[in-house]
């Protein structure tokens, strides 16, 4: 587990489309997805994009939204770090400017669930609290629930809550920072808004 | 965000079939598995078990068995908790004796990624650098990477190398633990052993 004290966002994730044609789903969905201004590397089981808090965002968005594109069932879950002890690979990224890259404001119904985790911080389950509250106030909240919380709404209100929470739930004292999401999409399960 | 001081474990999770008829191998996965054990719910992005934690591994190992059993590729993919303040809701699964209910020992090929979250604990990265150090004794160790470490192997050794880490990472003093794993079986990607 490699980690590190730069200001350098990352997210690993694995997106899943639920299709016999998931090999097409998954590399259609990245080559449509400008990543110029990431860092990212894929293994055989998740992808990592490190760089900007904007950019990370911003890509991650994309490659959901462009798999949603397709119409098929697809969930895409990983999760947020910074902070981590040890973190330097990829630091020239943090050298981009602040535009973003992707611009798709296609709309899609995302049900998600998301746990946020400070390291090393007494007072975490405050933070947390906070959070959830404000979900709530910007009326993308879904459900309570044991280990995390529901959050849902368009994608783009979506990344907006998860992005600032992020944003939020970092000190300068304490930086070392961990938010998983699991988000849904295409789903029959879902009941919608 | 819903927690508590109970000594019971729980696993929020998803099953993701990489397969046109997803909904069959999840549904067949889930009613093949004996989840007597396990205080069990699902919604529309995840499932939650919870219980001793003999049988959380044990019956999470069971459903991704049966859904590897299809031959399809498949991923599994959560978050093992144990301490989250507040937690009770299920407290009578812990009356359980330790017997295990799923005995399936087919053997898959496992590739997956773990972490570590010991939360408001200063020393966890070393029970982090702790039980990444014991995957190497015991041969599962895959590749370092950010953000997470590589487990595989066979499905048994590699749950049971999980089930072994997240008893290790939990001390008295410091309850609240998180852990999560993404694993991925059948894949064209794998390269294997």
């Amino acid at each position: 587990m490699e980690c590190g004290l730069s200001p350098i966002v990352g997210f690993r994730f694995s997106l899943y489309p639920m299709a016999d044609d998931f090999v097409s789903v998954i590399k259609g969905a990245l080559e449509q997805t400008d990543t110029s201004n990431v860092w990212m590397h894929t293994d055989d089981v998740s992808t990592v994009i490190r760089g900007k808090q904007v950019h990370v965002f911003n890509v991650a968005k994309a490659i959901a939204l462009h798999a949603a594109n397709t119409g098929k069932h697809i969930a895409l879950s990983g999760t947020f770090s910074a902070g981590c002890p040890g973190d330097s690979a990829g630091d020239a990224y943090l050298e981009k400017s602040e535009k973003i890259a992707n611009t798709d404001d296609t709309k899609h119904y995302v049900s998600s669930q998301f746990a946020l985790y400070p390291l090393n911080n007494p007072s975490y389950m405050d933070i947390i609290y906070r959070e959830v509250d404000r979900a709530k106030e910007q009326g993308v909240f879904n459900e309570s629930m044991h280990y995390a919380s529901g959050i849902h709404g368009d994608i783009h209100d979506v990344f907006a809550f998860y992005e600032e929470a992020f944003s939020n739930a970092r000190s300068e004292e304490h930086k070392h920072l961990v938010m998983t999401v699991s988000m849904s999409i295409n789903s029959p399960s879902h009941g919608g808004l």
